[in-house]
């Protein structure tokens, strides 16, 4: 088999957690497999690296800082090697180029272009554990890039659909994907497996544990993923196509609090309004979420959308320009609003799951600001303050063997 | 004009030291210059990495020290690169292989085998600042590669020739090169120029200004090379051809404490006996510096040799298992002497430049162990203690005024 595991900046943050890795990877190889590990920077190391950029410069240039992040996975995968080494296994490190990561020439949030595996194919040749520095690759113009925050995933799945790996593994603090915040909810459980899709909304709904390109790559090319803990060994949960697994109804619930919504009142009603406002976000880079239009009223509307947290002052500024010169009534900003979210490829086919969660909403005395729903997801707009208790009240709802 | 300036650690060990470094740099550029940039990495940092490496494998390998060493300056030249474009000088910093230098495949001490720089040539023609990683190159198997301690003045002066610079400026800790220790020796001078050779005697015998390798390199192309401060901008020295200047009779006095003496008592007359004594410690990688052979006496003779403090046990037991074998007496090994050299161009064609020195020690009441000679060097090699009583008597001689 060929397995590509992946290691977070925790599980490789000091000498101890690399060894613990070591130990992991080296089972794995004398099993009979071959392994490609990917690794993130150490720890902090990316943060100390962006601390000591911003003390020079507060805007740096991306190329550069790229070329300065792009250490620390370099550091990271060498020492993961020597340790290697030290357990008597042959093992070599590569960076992003190295390892063939040909990628778009977007400093800071590079896109994979082409993964060309053929120095890590002639390493495991060699009977060689090939580490191969993630979160990085090379331009056309040779110049080093960065995939952005999470980026060491999307290097991991890249490989595993390259070289048409057997299973790809991400290693993380967490033991796999669970139904909500464990350290938030008790009864969280971990599941056993998610549909890509179920993850992608549990991924952009702020759940945190696996970044949503990779696992937009691991549908695209259909890569088995197992989401894991680096320290304890478990089976984590496994990621692949819905119809291998049967549908649960509710896979989970998030919660995400870098959320804040902008509305805008008073929209006369004339065609092409809305296309207008959005496009005026977009040309700052203003990632907008859920998106509502009030039905009309005395010829006016109301139009309202998320956006994150720190894109909201942005957001607020660029709707001021544009309302008085539609001649909207206002602009309204709210910080203090979280979103919780149920994600389930089941709900698709079973009505009464929003009544559920609206229900379980209504009996904690939770208001609901905004609702937003798609085939698997359903998304309410709350405030802040409310979160926790929100996430408990649904899972219990949905999860609890009583109800 | 295109100069080549490179910053040792010390010079960018933090963000006050970078934002000089931007400046001296800057201001040559707006003086109409093209301007290369070499960088050491930060400070203690090449060091940090070590130990870090130590940490996880006390015989870590070096194809992995390399990859690991490397992160050093990739780190110091992406933030100079940001500091020079915040004071709105565009720059761009590039890595020993995207500047093209192409080395052996001997990791942790690499040669460079050629520096290809277009790359260089292209940024500088877009009117930008060119900062390079020192240190470092690529092997021919597309492995990240070091060239030892020191190797950033190498990297400098090997782009200087390649580009056939105008001139390569060294900026280092101290103002330029001395007659002695300007912090142990009163009235130690700075010297205009010295010469190549004198150079590289001076370096070797552990003046420590400049690495012996560059020296070599800049002598070999021809490359005008400066040593100055990079804290007060004043002239420093130039190292060019000796006939270029007028020989200085003495150009300085250098102490070397890293040596010990290693001696082979009794060895039987017979050829060749000399030739397998130093192959036996060439095949143990240990370098021998100075060779003293005393005349034969009943049918034997006694060799004695320096070698690096480091060095000297080793080399002890390689000789006793070599003296036993051929019949030799014994073997005697004293670590607590200092080599004490001058070093001057202009002592070749002088004659009583010795007489001077061997008069200067007695003066000073301190004994001679052994002396070696060359064309431009006097070595003498006495007790550790007295190494600075020496230095400042030698130099007193030939450089007071009131001598």
């Amino acid at each position: 088999m060929l397995i590509v595991q992946k290691f977070g900046g925790t599980s490789v943050k000091d000498a101890e957690r690399l060894r613990n890795v070591a130990r992991i990877v080296t089972d794995v190889y004398k099993g009979g497999n071959d392994v490609v590990v990917v690794v993130s920077a150490q720890g902090d190391t990316t943060d100390d690296l962006i601390a000591k950029a911003a003390e020079i410069n507060e805007k740096p240039s991306r190329r550069e800082m790229d070329m300065l992040l792009a250490s620390g996975e370099q550091i990271s995968a060498s020492l993961l090697a020597m340790c290697i080494q030290k357990l008597g296994i042959p093992a070599i490190s590569l960076t992003g180029w190295q390892a063939g990561f040909l990628t778009s020439s977007a400093h800071t949030s590079a896109r994979i272009r082409r993964v060309t595996p053929d120095r890590i194919k002639k390493e495991l040749d060699q009977k060689k554990i090939v580490i191969v520095c993630g979160f990085q690759g090379l331009s056309r113009y040779d110049d080093i890039t960065t995939l952005g925050r999470g980026g060491s995933d999307t290097s991991a799945v890249a490989i595993a659909a390259a070289m048409h790996a057997d299973l790809c593994q991400i290693f993380t603090d967490v033991e796999g994907v669970y139904t909500a915040d464990p350290r938030k909810v008790k009864n969280a459980a971990k599941l056993k497996t998610i549909s890509y899709d179920e993850m992608l909304e549990l991924a952009t709904l702020g759940a945190q544990v696996l970044n949503n390109r990779s696992v937009e790559m691991a549908k695209k090319y259909n890569i088995e993923l197992e989401v894991l803990s680096s320290l304890t060994r478990a089976p984590g949960t496994i990621v692949k196509e819905a119809n291998k697994m049967e549908k649960m109804l509710v896979s989970g619930v998030a919660k995400d609090t870098n959320v804040a919504r902008v509305s805008v009142v008073g929209v006369p009603d004339n065609p092409g309004l809305a296309f207008k406002m959005f496009s005026k976000l977009s040309a700052k880079n203003i990632n907008v979420d859920i998106i509502l239009q009030s039905i009309g009223r005395d010829g006016t509307k109301d139009i309202s959308f998320t956006v994150a947290k720190d894109n909201a002052k942005e957001a607020a500024a660029v709707m001021e320009d544009y309302a008085s010169a539609i001649g909207a009534k206002s602009v309204l900003v709210d910080e203090k609003v979280a979103k919780i979210s149920i994600v389930g490829a089941g709900m698709e086919s079973h009505a009464g799951v929003a009544t559920k969660m609206f229900e379980a909403l209504y009996d904690a005395q939770i208001n609901i600001r905004m609702i937003a729903t798609s085939e698997i997801k359903i998304s309410v707009l709350i405030d802040e303050k409310d979160a926790d208790a929100a996430v408990s009240a649904i899972h219990s709802k949905f999860f609890d063997k009583d109800n």
